[in-house]
């Protein structure tokens, strides 16, 4: 018999949840149903994301702003994703000093994700991951994540609001970054806001923007905040800029149109793995690929012979 | 009419080379053609990795052990993988002083490459420019790059012997590193070894190797390099490192099992990629993806539906 997690989870059960949110990580294909039957009950919590510079103190941000939305009675879903590097894998998402505090209340729900070793499978673990906190009934979801590699960058794309944390003394001038970074962020936190070189970078962002916005003509302006989250200081003043870019989204149809987008994406997504799961098992369980790869290897084809070969053979135009 | 760059390649276009690598990088599709005109050439080249932390001197050191391949007659193709973090972008790889004396020898070709917009792109175009710098006659190619996220692990799974460069006080203790840096090393390299801390990194590192292979029982034992790259100091000891670690890949066809799998690994990258791209092609161009997002959204259907029937139509069973 078959566990009912789906029901679980739209019931309100934490272990149900755990389990299939490890099931997503692990690619394990029993999570499929269980997702199908979950979709019709997602596409209602908001979803921030909280990205920046490894020490920008995004971690520390993540829980005061968790606080403050604890405080207006909102659930909170976060999902801390570890870009894990294999050289300062966990040390980034090391002390969680959340889970002492905010882990004990239950209208919130933490969860952090490491890198697989699968293609682009974090940001498809992230995204069902987000879709399971939704159903599972929270108002709210964070999803911070270190800025770095195209992973995280497909992460933050999951965000309705994209929080950039910069942080002075960190080399995080705004001339270093690249162009997508101004993209990608609604919002731009000047984090540890009390100390040197704050005021320099307030105003290199503040330019940049201005700049940007009378180059591109982008309906959204990006606004800065100053935190200094250790001190719980300017937090509030970020939720009230997150409030303004959501009202913003949701004003003129933005917010649907950015979750048709995301939907369409994520469609493409799924089709894409499962087509390339099905020829893969096959491929692989009757040791087809094996005779593939011999008869390149005795230079008999090439890898983009069999490709096309293959894709040939199997897929076939309605 | 066509440009003949797979034939300009071979007889030494450096012109042609830079175009064809330009392509890659692109995801341009003119590049296809030409890959599988270069590829009965490929296989040649031997593979050097050098990955590790940021500040570990990996540039330096790449450089001065090109100077030591150089004297030995040998040729170079040099691969600089930028990670590419929107946060610090270019930074890594910024000055690049080899351009100056490196950059004039026709025995060496240098290029770096970013990350690109796309999932696994940069350790799949950097595969296909191993293969380009192979076809175009580099004896050895070295892949600098730095040790973040998936995408750099699996370009490094490209070389066929991986230096991991460590320096006294980065960090870089070996406790904070995971599982599977040691998987990935073939041989450890303590670089700036004439600082404070490099003989306790060494035996650190040393104690490690030696527990590592009695748990495992591994054929190879990593061997452990100490250089100072700056003073041209322990480069050769590294060369000749490498060496032995390619004689006893040599041995008993290891190296023959390495290739077979990474061919197998890029022919079902090939596929994956080539799916993706005529699914995406066929669902987006008709405005039939449309249509099915409408109807997602209107929850007249969901993405898991729309998956198995897209999949129905068109995966055919051979």
């Amino acid at each position: 018999m078959t566990n009912d997690y789906a029901g679980e989870i739209l019931a309100g059960s934490v272990r149900a949840t755990a389990r299939l949110i490890s099931w997503l990580e692990d690619e394990d294909q029993r999570a499929l149903e269980h997702m199908e039957r979950l979709y019709p009950h997602t596409g209602r919590a908001y979803v921030i994301g909280i990205t920046g510079s490894p020490g920008a103190g995004k971690s520390t941000l993540t829980d005061k702003l968790s606080y403050a939305i604890r405080r207006q009675g909102l659930t909170i879903g976060i999902i801390a994703v570890d870009p894990s590097s294999p050289f300062t894998g966990g040390a980034v998402l090391g002390d969680r000093v959340r889970m002492t505090r905010l882990g004990v209340d239950p209208g919130v729900y933490i969860r952090s994700m490491a890198t697989r070793g699968f293609l682009g499978g974090l940001a498809r673990a992230t995204s069902d991951v987000v879709k399971v906190l939704d159903a599972f009934g929270k108002d709210i979801i964070i999803i911070e994540t270190v800025g770095v590699g195209q992973d995280e960058v497909d992460i933050i794309r999951l965000a309705d609001t994209t929080c950039l944390v910069l942080v002075p003394g960190l080399g995080d001038t705004i001339q270093s970054m690249k162009a997508g970074v101004m993209e990608i962020a609604d919002l731009f936190v000047i984090n540890k806001a009390d100390r040197v070189g704050a005021d320099q970078l307030l105003s290199e962002v503040a330019l940049r923007i201005q700049q940007d916005s009378q180059i591109k003509n982008k309906p959204w302006t990006p606004e800065l905040v100053k935190t200094v989250a250790v001190e719980d200081q300017g937090v509030n003043d970020l939720w009230d800029a997150i409030r303004r870019h959501r009202t913003f989204l949701e004003s003129d149809g933005r917010l649907l149109e950015k979750r048709r987008e995301r939907t369409r994406n994520e469609t493409l997504q799924m089709i894409h793995n499962e087509l390339f799961r099905r020829i893969r098992g096959r491929l692989a369980e009757n040791g087809e690929l094996d005779r593939l790869v011999d008869q390149i290897l005795a230079a008999k084809t090439d890898p983009y012979a069999v490709m096309r070969g293959v894709i040939g053979d199997w897929l076939h135009t309605p």
